[in-house]
């Protein structure tokens, strides 16, 4: 085993992975492959779901403070990951949870009244006692989407690599104009499945180009979503 | 031992009981007491909750046929739980959800912005999928609760214990003329802590008489109210 495997091997890459889209180590399993990932089985409050069924709600307006630069993009298996330096924040309700990274997966994992979309972004923001906030937001195929366009230049093309970003990468271009959205409450949709994450998914999509899907769904041979799960006692807010 | 004494330890009452509400058996050690309960420590959408911060919705009547009989009153050694035959339900959001019991706790489990009423009821329904959805009532000292004082007539004394009850007594007087509610995403409030509950909590309080608090507190020996949870992703609606 040449040095590079072993460290892909190790970082849970490849035949190794500890879990995955497809077969045995698909989203159907997940919550049993390791007992840290139970929640994906036994979950009642577990994303993605069908966005449908709303309950209309005096919604705030999210704050997002989105200044900082991308620094790296990371091939991890299971997606290409936006790394963000310091300084990109959100505010929803008086908690501010700064911006760590973006991913997308393709099709879309929300649903929006059954229908997916080819693709969605996640920009994942967490609070100093590591709480999360999930914005997600629909791609649908148009213009080519700027902020893929520069951070994806240069792409990681196998699982564990990744590419350092030049200066001037802000996610500002992910999100709408209008930046109306439902709120949910969820989970990470990945394994360990944890609970407790505040969703905000923006109602109006944006493009991006095909070109853009398909060197996204090239690099990772299938479908990375994982299906939409029951809502149980949850209300989806708009 | 006693053939009764035998019984109520084989039913888990007494000190034999798997939790309860103080020391090393209370609310802060459930989720490690037995790994049937690990939610009641890892699970991010807990009950009780404070009641405070609410988000102004759009939340449909719940509509409540409490037409069917009370037929026991159980000391189950945590509570009295009065048992309904069917024929009771509510209907939420299109959902229908029979009527299982009430039961009571003092002082209130949850909290109106921070403040424990002396009692609280907890109708609990569930549908023909086991998905539950429970009522909440804060319960202030006044009048004697006419349901309370019908089917608290000769009440069980020891934990395991349970007398029959004589028809007529519904549980259509638990609930306030006002029926405007809190809605929110909840659990159990005792093991095993099971989340994807509908929590519904009406606004106004009802009465029970000074009495009636007392003789529910001298059975319990102890306050029965599990610690308000974090709310983490989630939105308190009215």
């Amino acid at each position: 085993m040449q040095m590079s495997m072993l460290v892909l091997v190790l970082l849970g890459f490849g035949d190794g992975a500890p879990w995955g889209y497809e077969g045995e180590k698909g989203p159907e399993h997940w919550g049993h492959l390791n007992p840290e990932y139970i929640l994906c089985a036994e979950g009642h409050n577990q994303s993605p779901i069908d966005l449908s069924a709303f309950i209309e709600a005096d919604l705030p307006q999210i704050e997002m403070n989105y200044t900082s630069d991308a620094v790296a993009v990371v091939n991890n298996g299971h997606t290409l990951q936006v790394n963000f330096g310091p300084g990109s924040s959100l505010t929803f309700m008086g908690q501010t949870f700064a911006l760590k990274q973006f991913h997308v997966h393709a099709p879309s994992e929300n649903t929006l009244a059954g229908k997916h979309f080819p693709m969605e972004v996640h920009l994942v923001h967490a609070d100093e006692q590591g709480q999360l906030a999930v914005i997600g937001v629909f791609l649908e195929p148009g213009e080519a989407n700027p902020v893929l366009s520069a951070a994806w230049q240069n792409l990681p093309k196998a699982a564990g690599e990744n590419v350092a970003l030049s200066p001037g990468i802000t996610a500002s271009g992910l999100i709408p104009a209008d930046a109306d959205y439902f709120y949910f409450n969820g989970s990470l949709t990945t394994p360990p499945c944890s609970e407790g994450v505040r969703w905000l998914v923006m109602k109006k999509p944006m493009a991006t180009s095909q070109a853009q899907i398909e060197a996204f769904k090239a690099l990772m041979h299938h479908a990375t979503n994982r299906p939409v799960q029951p809502r149980n006692a949850r209300q989806v807010l708009q």
